[in-house]
């Protein structure tokens, strides 16, 4: 018999891949943080000799759901009132309260934001905002799965951009070989840089083997302005200039044409969507089910939570599937806020499904309710039926970050304590 | 010191009216049933004598929700697939699956509901389904507000017609003096029935003093088919008909030019949006900040849980509020999912706020969590940071239906296999 750290039982086992179906009767193997085996629980019973046992007879086991896009620090902005279109809204309400952003903000924020997240069944995510190396610093300490965002602003001369780019490659050097925090780099979007940064970009991005996340027809005077300006959508730009490639994630992607969406296929690119910032911030949804039709890998962001409200993937998911009218099925959104997640991040080799190999990031939701128990399809009822207060443990490369409801490794008292303090300071608009 | 059975005092109160504000440091007094007084607790705690006093110090307080359009026993068809258009989907999948319903089905679907629904922090509902006696006799055995429809069906003759709307007036008399349960005439939608019904459903409306609420304007193809069989929009086809009154309420409102607004403000109709299921079932959504804007009422329903999925007014709301693109204020969405509800179910005297004189439909929302506690306004955290699992008290008419979030007064473990055993019949097909 094998030695494994321990055994999950679920009710129901979701796996995502490589099939995406719902198997009764199945157990998974954990050890050293990797999963180890998927199979029937007569079989890995009778393989491994497992220092505990996890039996979760009314739950369903999924891999943990992906924050594919989010600013997660800004979960202390949910003082701000928010407004549409989403430039006015970053302009007049976002960017005057930014002035009190500090290295404090980020590094607090971003912790509230990961025991937040992983209350909510989040086990990865993408953060794009300022002072990333406090954001780096507290996914590492959490160990958590997180790929952080370098900004990369318009600058004044060619040299002060070189200089720029060379800051985040020294960061980059810090971060080569870390096991949780992958760093990448996040322009703010097509508009707000030129054709001289993005070239430069390109070089180094491919210098370093770097991807790049980056908001891309967010709204249609986006596209608009491209247009008359470029004489090429966003996209096109983009691809003129070379940044196109499997590493090139495209978030929202909100106003496509199928010429869009046939170059997002050709040139490998991931998609993020953001289906509650967007609708809230009048930016309009991403039509996910074109990018399933034409094989471009997507997953959901909660972008930032001033707007999105709280961090909820399995809300995401489910407007997601309500704008397709049903044509995004339950199974296919499911795996889109998990593997999709990972894709969008590069981290699919390490997590977003349970399979053998890949890091035990895992969560179970109790199904045991009346909502959810007369659905006669497991992944209909995870995703119309359960809300994420109802996810019940979460592990992270195998560690338990929350159990039977109750999350462990963060004192959760003293994290209230500073959300209302910040969110105070937010809505007083006055510095600390 | 005047005697009263509880005095609740929360950590806030959004009583909804006469001001939709949250008030800190206030209490509630309830006695037989009754809200008697609203106030802050140093006055409350001098003038009354409680018999209980009820501390909920991370709580808000709310008027519990209204389910203002539902099929409350179609949660037993959960196991159906989705798909749009809505009558395409109703005709090939919901049709065939109906020819199980029988009285069983619908008593038992209908406690199976109202257990989730109060779970849910649903107070009361308004169903439109296949026997309403059965509906109505569980609504009444739970002590639940409720407005249950009669069907109206098109009918070959007007001798049929008359007798079947005959019939319906018969099951008026057993309900007039109900304190639970109303009735109201409930035709399918303006297309599947005739101008020689609607005008007889019209006089035998006024002569029992009944409300009607029908779907009007669902899909944009109701609208244009009107148009090119009657020359008139369906609202306007109603009106000439003579059944818009202040006592009709008007379902989905899907597809609305300034015009229908200006008729359904003057003929002081009451709305009810459909969030959720409407876009799954790909038939829009309605423009609830043009209803504000103008004055007309409107609350939120699940309509059929098959396609809504959970019972979930929280989620209707907040979907209302982000497909507004933030135009709807959480607080105005909070005032809709509650006293516009009451409205559109004739029962705005009786329920949908806390006001002194009301019923004691009240229900407690834990805010005591890391997504709520970073909003600075209450309504905010409610909306936009709550799930329908953190309510965790309901009182109905002053009786605790769930108290720290168990379900009293059901069996809940009688009501999962029953759930479980109906969904299975509905996804096999067979009748029991």
């Amino acid at each position: 018999m094998e030695p494994v750290d321990f055994l999950i039982t679920p009710r129901w086992l979701l796996p995502i891949a490589p099939a995406n179906v719902a198997l009764e009767g199945y157990a998974v193997a954990v050890t050293a943080g990797r999963i180890v085996a998927v199979g029937p629980v007569a079989q890995l019973e009778s393989r491994f000799d497992a220092r505990e046992r996890i039996s979760r007879g009314s739950h369903a086991l999924l891999p943990g759901f992906v924050n594919a896009h989010t600013r997660a620090s800004m979960a202390l902005m949910r003082g701000l009132r928010v407004h549409a279109p989403v430039l006015r809204w970053q302009r007049e309400t976002v960017a005057p309260a930014e002035s009190i952003v500090s290295p404090d903000f980020v590094r607090e924020g971003t912790q509230l934001a990961i025991a937040e997240m992983l209350r909510a069944g989040i086990t990865a995510f993408s953060d794009s905002y300022l002072f990333p190396e406090e954001a780096a610093r507290a996914a590492g300490e959490a160990r958590m799965h997180a790929a952080i965002g370098l900004p990369i602003s318009e600058v004044a001369s060619e040299a002060d951009s070189a200089a720029h780019l060379d800051r985040a490659a020294q960061l980059w050097d810090d971060y080569r070989a870390d096991p949780w925090v992958s760093l990448y780099f996040a322009p703010p979007a097509p508009f707000a840089v030129g054709d001289s940064t993005l070239a430069r970009l390109r070089i180094v991005a491919d210098e370093l083997d770097a991807r790049i996340a980056m908001p891309v027809h967010e709204t249609a005077l986006e596209v608009r302005d491209s247009v008359s300006q470029h004489g090429l959508r966003p996209l096109q730009r983009l691809e003129k200039l070379g940044l196109l490639r499997p590493g090139f994630t495209a978030l929202h992607l909100n106003h496509i044409e199928p010429a869009d969406v046939a170059l997002a296929a050709s040139a490998g690119l991931s998609v993020v969507a953001c289906p509650q910032a967007d609708l809230r911030l009048g930016s309009g949804s991403c039509a996910v089910t074109s990018l399933l039709q034409a094989g471009v890998p997507f997953g959901f962001g909660a972008d930032s939570p001033a707007a999105s409200g709280a961090f909820d993937l399995l809300a995401e998911a489910r407007l997601a599937a309500l704008l397709s009218s049903s044509d995004l099925s339950s199974a296919d959104a499911l795996s889109a806020a998990t593997l999709g997640g990972a894709i969008a991040l590069g981290l699919s080799a390490t997590c977003g499904s349970i399979e053998p190999g890949k890091s035990a990031d895992l969560i179970c939701i109790d199904l045991a309710t009346l909502a959810c128990e007369s659905f006669t399809s497991v992944t209909d009822a995870v995703l119309f039926g359960a809300t994420r207060r109802q996810i019940s443990d979460v592990w992270l490369g195998g560690r338990a970050a929350v159990s039977e409801s109750q999350l462990l490794a963060f004192d959760e008292r003293e994290l209230l304590r500073l959300a209302r303090q910040w969110a105070d300071r937010v809505a007083q608009g006055v510095t600390p």
